[in-house]
């Protein structure tokens, strides 16, 4: 199962873009043996930050052994940096789960539950001072869409989540299904400005 | 106020693609003068074609004159192309919204509804063929992100709705707000395969 933490704040696209990749991925292809759900606490409706609101899976007392954790960003996360339970949660699930992700201003969650010791990472651009304050072990790779440190992957900003998701597909299934996700969102992106 | 509409079987990212972009801008830049909410018939949850579910800003029924109206795609297209209550509803959105775009397979209700005669308009790559045999006087352009016809704006699939969305910025106001919406979500999409 992949997990994807859902919070009051969340970035929309941090976490429905990395949705949308992994939701096409498993519910086109079953056989690769995944699924993916989102889990917020209380299994509460979650109020992310520009004010949609969106119904979680499954409460996160009920989230099963992951194979991938996916933590998104947005303005949520500030009160989680000095949130113990949030951080001791995040350490926890880390025990088990041998993928951890994050999106945007996830990461510094992460960093702030000690996750990120000595490890390249990356986060949204306006953040990646506070990033190598919170640990100043991160090598901050402020320049990549996302760094793939083998166990923890971490994504610059809101939409490098999508290409986050496509390298964690990449990764579970191989470059040939990553390309066939790839070809069912259509994501020939052409920013026009 | 821009409306988005929710549907079930609508694709999440058609949707929520166009509502950070347009969120983004309406909640940072509020001078510009514009809002986007979501509407959804009986205002009530949507199950969305891979099974996320969203609370509407609004009923449908309580949806004011608008400026711009964004259909997305998705599965849950297909039994409203034959749904002759929600044809009509497009059609009277239509006569005093100035803008309509859609996302995906979005652009095959507008064809259904009458709107895209004789104009040049794009949607799914799976769907190219099924567009054109809805509405013989369409000017398939498959190989665009998105077609600008003036009062109807139609995208290709699925993540073609954030390059349509910053384009819609770009229209309202101005190349260098649509930049700064661009930065705002980090969209600099690398995709990895």
């Amino acid at each position: 199962m992949i997990g994807i933490f859902l919070f009051d704040g969340v970035e929309e696209l941090d976490a429905v873009g990395p949705w949308e990749v992994l939701a096409y991925w498993t519910h086109q292809y079953p056989q690769d043996g995944y699924r993916v759900q989102t889990y917020a606490t209380g299994g509460e409706v979650v109020r992310c930050a520009k004010g949609m609101r969106i119904l979680p899976d499954a409460d996160t007392s009920d989230m099963p052994a992951l194979e991938v954790f996916v933590h998104p960003g947005g303005q949520g996360t500030r009160p989680l940096l000095s949130d113990s339970l949030h951080l001791q949660w995040v350490r926890r699930i880390r025990e088990t789960t041998p993928l951890m992700t994050s999106v945007c201003t996830g990461s510094l969650v992460y960093a702030a539950a000690g996750l990120l010791d000595s490890r390249p990472a990356t986060t949204y651009w306006e953040s990646v001072e506070l990033l190598a304050e919170l640990d100043s072990s991160i090598r901050v790779e402020d320049t990549e869409r996302f760094v793939d440190d083998g166990e923890v992957i971490t994504s610059a900003g809101v939409s490098a989540g999508i290409d986050m998701a496509l390298h964690l597909v990449q990764r579970l299934a191989g470059a040939a299904r990553a390309r066939e996700v790839r070809k069912g969102i259509q994501y020939d992106p052409a920013p026009p400005v």
